[in-house]
């Protein structure tokens, strides 16, 4: 069994398993009425992913470790690895929102291990060992907030902080994640990774609108979550004339068209308001309460704040208009984040050198990658999503496409032990 | 023991006793955490409310009948009454919304009560059968339409279209009717009225910002319910430009802002969008579905149409806009209702002897006497409520105007017995 120091062509994935394997986890959760799969962080089902998932880990032979908030490495040691060099590392997760594609997250996880089975198909050791990661509750469904396990790793925030996490259900996360039995021993951030890269579905439309193969992810915008409380007066919808209302409902509203107002004429912030509640919600009742979240996201950090700024400044007129009160609290708030500059270009040369067209570019979704470049270098690589469609069953990449993306991982992680 | 003609000096209604049943009804369903209380028609907590009221009906000896949509009858024979004369029926609901106070309705039917005692007090008869009716589900929170017990005893829905009525729990309104023991016999407008009187508080500010006494109400608003089901496009908050968005919960936004801007051009009309969901609803997930409900009024039949006209041209333009699916279902739409005039004139007759402000009135929240207005002569009295505030644990009319209006309707039934 040799050492491998530089790119072998010896080295293949495996697309057709790796395809298998994606279908196979995409089954966990599945919907057969709403399409798509629901396999929220911690449930029975995202637990039944993780078993899967740690499965083939164990079949690949591979040293398989959780830490103290759940997330899942498995680790291919190279001859050399005496515990003083730091893995090259790749990874995503396997939770998902309602009703979701296969690929989020899921496609840099087994490309991971495609990567891993392809040394061990070539009977070959990596340089430096080489960990797959799969990182607990990126998608902050249940608990917030989103990419927790990768933060956690990342040291933003305290284990026992995350683990008294309590969710929109009620749960505490601590409970839940030793009830599904992923608390682990290590520490977080226990091992860290000499460099971090990792494959993803683009969740956008500018690969496919633009033909192009590959997305050199070299930066992803800020992220700024809020949840919004608007406390009004239940009245009469019959009886109450419109200048004496109080209505919750009307806010809640008033605030979506102004946001999108704002997005339109900002050009390059998005907002949306994913998830609204009223009170009472009866037909005939003016809703005293609204509660809903606000999501604002922006590659460059000043006018992300000009966002918010603009939002807070919207909130205390439209509260005075309508004789409301309003509160907020702050949910999540990730500044933009500048990948690695020598891994971009790493990306880049790879995909270059495979024929495949690419593009620098910048992630407007959240992904792991964002926390771990705080304690190590870090990169990502993009494959297109049918007319950009993600977090939905009609979530999609064409076969071709994702092995493609999986040999590009290969080429990059093999130039990276060759460094 | 005499048969009474006309006015006598010795009735009188018993003021303490009727706040105290209204307290005591009102106990039922309480919530001491979110305050008011919750009696959905044909819940456990409402059958509670009905026994009590039979409990009550029985105690003044009066003879207890339902009709097979549950509407509950009790009848203070006259002793001419050989079946051939039409009663003179008072009447409301004891059913209530969510987190409701305790005057809507049940004062109405206490009222009644109230009158009927007043006559068994003094030992007399009444020179007409008097019956005291608490109509089905006039709400209509849980199964729709609203005034459906009203409804079907004037012949505006069958009996057995009503009983298949399924509500928003999935249940059928048959079945429960029959699990709480409110299923009766007799067929619904068995008994119908010679005339018809309805007190209720006012629900409304108009009463109170007037300093006035005594609501006449000479005519109720047209009622227009549609439930709207927008289809659009889950996507990903992060990554989908604001230019391809199918945002269903924006839709529902825009249309929301839309109609406060009709109800405050035309002046007239009231819009209320009371009930609203979308779906997945999730943080970072743009909304796939929107569903949510209009409640448009107006006491003009032109002006009602004519909103429903321009939320219909709405609905096209904003659907074309963002790309989205939109389906309307109409729920309920009831004409404005003109009360009888000599009936509106004897309740202002009262008012003006007994002394109290007075004035004539429409109004805006419908009622069961609007469904009997169609089989006989109807009308109603109002009395103020505070703030205008209803639907709402804050619904407070005061007591002596509680009482006060109870005597209106006691005078009003001894000049139409009369009459």
């Amino acid at each position: 069994m040799s050492i491998l120091a530089f790119p072998s062509p010896s080295l293949q994935i495996d697309g057709a398993l790796l395809v298998k394997q994606l279908h196979e986890l995409g089954e966990i959760g599945a919907d057969p009425e709403v399409g798509g799969r629901t396999r929220i962080a911690l449930t029975d089902d995202e637990r039944a992913g993780r078993d899967l998932v740690v499965k083939w880990m164990r079949e690949l032979d591979l040293d398989v470790g959780f830490d103290r908030i759940g997330n899942i490495f498995g680790t291919l040691r190279s001859d050399s690895d005496d515990g003083s060099r730091r893995p090259l590392m790749m990874g995503s997760h396997i939770d998902t929102v309602k009703n979701a594609g296969a690929l989020d997250g899921c496609y840099g996880v087994l490309a991971g291990l495609a990567v891993v089975r392809a040394f061990r198909a070539a009977g070959t050791k990596p340089a430096r060992s080489i960990t797959v990661a799969a990182f607990t509750n990126e998608e902050g469904i249940r608990y917030q907030p989103d990419m927790m396990g990768s933060l956690v790793y990342a040291g933003g925030l305290s284990v026992e902080e995350a683990l008294d996490t309590v969710g929109i259900d009620g749960t505490r996360l601590g409970d839940e994640l030793s009830r599904i039995g992923y608390a682990g021993e290590l520490e977080p951030g226990a091992i860290v990774p000499h460099e971090y890269l990792e494959l993803h579905i683009e969740q956008g439309p500018i690969l496919e609108a633009e033909n192009i193969r590959i997305g050199v992810v070299e930066s992803l915008k800020g992220i700024s979550w809020q949840r919004i409380t608007v406390q009004g007066n239940a009245n009469h919808a019959g009886t109450t004339p419109t200048r004496l209302r109080h209505d919750a409902g009307w806010v809640a509203a008033a605030v979506q068209t102004f946001l999108r107002e704002l997005a339109v004429s900002a050009g390059t912030t998005l907002a949306t308001i994913g998830m609204l509640h009223i009170e009472p919600n009866v037909i005939n009742v003016i809703p005293r309460k609204a509660v809903f979240t606000v999501d604002l996201r922006d590659p460059d950090e000043l006018r992300l704040q000009d966002a918010e700024h603009r939002l807070a400044a919207f909130l205390v007129e439209v509260a005075e208009k309508e004789g409301v009160k309003i509160s907020t609290e702050r949910l999540v708030r990730f500044e933009p984040v500048v990948f690695n500059a020598q891994l971009a270009d790493a990306i880049e040369a790879s995909a270059e050198k495979m024929g495949f067209t690419h593009r620098r570019m910048t992630s407007g979704a959240g992904h792991d990658a964002q926390m771990i470049a705080r304690i190590a270098p870090a990169a990502m690589i993009f494959v297109p999503s049918r007319g950009g469609v993600s977090h939905n069953p009609r979530e999609h990449t064409d076969d071709g496409q994702l092995v493609d993306g999986a040999n590009v991982l290969l080429d990059v992680v093999l130039k990276r032990l060759a460094a």
